[in-house]
C-alpha cells in the first residue's frame, strides 16, 4: 500500500511508530472540509456536514482495529487527556483502594498525569512504578488501577494484554490499557481481554497527523456508572437544551468533552479509511518479518549495536531499538540520509516497522546506510553532535 | 475588511458569535501545512515549521487581544479543558475555602467543569450560581474562586471586568475570566483587572475555525506555584528528557497538557493574522454601532420581539438577542433566506455583529427579511417547526 502515502522521493521514513506519514488524499479532504465545509455552510456544517456525529463515526473506525464493539469508542483532545478521563473513572470504581500500578516502561505523559490526578484527590493515593516484567505479580490487593502501555516507546517490549488484565481482575483491580503504540501495529482485542478502558493516540501508526485526536474505549458495561471528572457539555445527556446542570449522556458519548477539532477529525476519519482494506493478522506477520530482518542484518553488519528490544517478536511490537553510546548522533547522520527514526534518552535508537508503506528493499538499504556511517564514522562530525 | 473573508453570495451571516467564517487565504495555509510540512518533512515538522513552538507564538497573538503581556497565554485542548485547568489551579490558592461562584448566564460546559470537578475533589466544596447582575454582592468570604464569563452566551449581557474583579479580590477570591464571547469582539484588558486567570475560545469572534483550539491564561505572579492538575508532557519543563516524574514547565507553558493540534493551530494562526491591521476600540465603537441600528429596526418593524439584551450598549457584547414564543421557527425561517443567527432555548433568537464582515446594509438587508417573515407569518410552515 505504499502508493497509499505521500512520502518525500528516497526517504526511508522508520518513524511512523513517532508519526505517520501522509496518506494520499488527505489534502483534498481537508480542502474540502474548510472550504466546502467551513467555508460555504459556516455553522450549518454541524450538522449538514455531521461534525457533531464525526468522533462516533471515527470512534467506530477504531473499536474494529481494537476489538472493541460498535459505538464503544469516542475521539477527543488528546491521549494524556483520555488517560486522565479514564484514570478518574477506574479509581471511582475501586473506592477502597490507593494504588495506581504502572511500569518503568509506561510513556512519561502517562505518569505525569497520574501524579496531576492524585495530587489533585489528595487522599493517600499512590503511583507505584515497577519494572515491566514485574507487572503481573505486583498485582496486589490494594492495586485500584493497573495503568499499562501495551508497547513500550522506548524499546518496543509488549504485554501481552489477556495475561495482564486476567492479573489485574485477579487482584480486583481495574485495567486501563494505553495502545498509542498498538493500534494500527498489531493486532489488538480489548473485548477478549475485557479491560475496562482503553486509551490511544492516532498520529502514530494510525496516520491521522500532527495532532490527531485521541480515543477512549469503556466496557459497555460499566459505561453507565462512569460520572465524568471532565464533565464537558458535548458529553452531557442533551448538550443543546443547555441545563444548569450536568446529566452524563447514555454510553461512551459522555467521555466527550467540548467542541471536537473538526479539521484534525476529518484528517484522520480519511486516514483510517486505509484500515478497510487491512487485515491485521497479515500485517503484523510481514510486521514481524520486517522486525527480524533488521535485527539480522543490523547484528550482521553494525555489531557494535546492541539490540534494545525483545529479541522473541512475540514480545515486541511494530518497532526495533538499537542502543549505542553514540546513538543521538548516529541518528542525526542517518536522519542527514534520508533514513528517519528517532532518538529517545539516554541512548535508544528507534526504528518502526509498518508494512503499509515499509517493504524489505527499505530495510535492506536503511541497514546498509546505518553501517557504512558506523564504518565511515561520519556520525561523528560535529553538527551531528548538536542538539 | 469583508473581502478577507470567504463568505457565500448572498449569506447575511450573523452568527460569528457561534462560528467565524472562513477567513481568505486559511485553506493554502492548510494546504501548506498538510503537504509541505506533514507531508514533506514529517517527524522533522516538529523543529523545522516550529509545531512544538505554535501555541507559544498563538497564545503571544491571543496575548495581544486580551491585553496579556507576552508569554502568558498558550493554547490547547478546548475551553472546557481550560476551565477545568485554571479552576484547579485556582482552588488550590485558597485551600480554606469552598464556594465557587459563577452565574446563571454562565456557559454551561463551564458550571459542569466545575461540577466535575467537585465531585472529584470530594471535600465539600459547593457551585454557587447567582444572577448575573448580583455577582459583586455575592462575592462573600467563603468565595475561593469567581468563575465569570464576561459576556452571556443567551443575552449579549456583558460583565465590567474591572468592577468584577475588584469585588472579587475584595472578598480574598482569586478571579477566573471566560473570554469566549468577547475576545476578538469587545476590548478586554486582564492585565489592567488584575484577574488571576482567563480562558477563551477561537472559533466564534477570532474565526480559527471549527474546533480550533483554546487559550489559556495565567496572570506572570502566580504562574510559578501553580501545580497543574492535568499535568502532561508537553507542559513539562524537559518534556523530551523523559523523565519519570513531573516537574512543571517554568511558566504558562507549565498549562500545555499534550500533542497540539497542529493542523486547526495552523487555521487559527493565520485567522489572527487579521487582528495585526484591526484597532479594538474603533471595531467596538462600528460594532456597537449595528447592534444599536439592528435593535432600533427591530423594534420599529418587528414590534411582536422583545429585546432580550441589555439596552444599554455599554452593558451588552457583540450581540443582540431577541425573545419570542415562535424563535426556533423564526430562526429557521430566517435561515431558509440566509441570514443566519441561531437559536438558544427556550426562546432566544442571537444575532452577532462583528464589522469585521458586517455592515449597515447587512443589518438593514437582515432586518427586512425578518419584518417579511414575521409580517407574512412564513415562519409558521411545518418544516420550521421541525426539530
Amino acid at each position: 500500500m505504499k502508493d497509499r502515502f505521500s512520502l518525500p522521493d528516497g526517504m526511508i521514513y522508520l518513524d511512523g511508530n513517532s508519526l505517520g506519514p501522509l496518506p494520499v488524499g488527505t489534502a483534498e479532504k481537508v480542502q474540502d472540509v474548510v472550504q466546502a465545509q467551513w467555508g460555504a455552510h459556516l455553522i450549518k456544517g454541524w450538522n449538514l456536514d455531521g461534525w457533531m456525529a464525526q468522533p462516533a463515526r471515527v470512534g467506530n473506525r477504531i473499536a474494529r482495529l481494537i476489538g472493541a464493539p460498535e459505538g464503544t469508542v469516542t475521539m477527543g483532545d488528546t491521549l494524556s487527556v483520555k488517560v486522565f478521563q479514564a484514570l478518574s473513572a477506574a479509581l471511582k470504581m475501586r473506592l477502597d483502594r490507593r494504588v495506581i500500578l504502572s511500569d518503568s516502561g509506561n510513556f512519561p505523559s502517562d505518569l505525569y498525569m497520574a501524579e496531576g490526578l492524585i495530587q489533585q484527590l489528595g487522599q493517600g493515593y499512590e503511583l507505584r512504578i515497577v519494572a515491566p516484567e514485574d507487572v503481573a505479580s505486583a498485582m496486589t490487593d490494594d492495586v485500584a488501577v493497573a495503568m499499562i502501555t501495551q508497547v513500550d516507546y522506548r524499546t518496543g517490549r509488549m504485554h501481552d494484554m489477556a495475561q495482564v488484565t486476567a492479573a489485574a481482575h485477579g487482584a480486583g483491580a481495574v485495567m486501563l490499557w494505553d495502545l498509542a503504540h498498538s493500534a494500527g501495529a498489531v493486532p489488538v482485542d480489548v473485548a477478549a481481554c475485557n479491560a475496562e478502558f482503553a486509551v490511544g493516540c492516532t498520529y502514530k501508526y494510525l496516520n491521522g497527523g500532527p495532532g490527531a485526536p485521541a480515543f477512549i474505549y469503556a466496557r459497555p458495561d460499566i459505561v453507565a456508572d462512569i460520572q465524568p471528572a471532565l464533565a464537558g457539555w458535548l458529553g452531557h445527556d442533551a448538550p443543546f437544551a443547555f441545563e444548569t446542570g450536568y446529566r452524563p449522556a447514555a454510553g461512551i458519548e459522555r467521555m466527550r468533552v467540548g467542541t471536537p477539532p473538526v479539521i484534525q477529525m476529518t484528517a484522520l476519519e480519511h486516514a483510517l479509511g486505509l484500515w478497510d482494506e487491512v487485515d491485521m493478522a497479515e500485517l503484523r506477520e510481514r510486521s514481524v518479518a520486517l522486525g527480524e530482518l533488521f535485527i539480522a542484518l543490523v547484528e550482521e553488519k553494525c555489531p557494535e549495536l546492541v539490540l534494545a528490544s525483545p529479541r522473541d517478536a512475540n514480545q515486541r511490537g511494530s518497532q526495533v531499538s538499537f542502543a549505542s553510546k553514540n546513538g543521538y548522533a548516529v541518528m542525526q547522520a542517518l536522519i542527514a540520509r534520508d533514513v528517519i527514526g528517532d532518538f529517545r534518552a539516554p541512548d535508544i535508537m528507534r526504528f518502526g516497522f509498518t508494512p503499509l508503506y515499509i517493504d524489505e528493499g527499505d530495510v535492506r538499504g536503511a541497514v546498509d546506510i546505518l553501517a557504512d556511517i558506523l564504518a565511515t564514522r561520519s556520525w561523528d562530525r560535529p553538527e551531528y553532535h548538536q542538539k
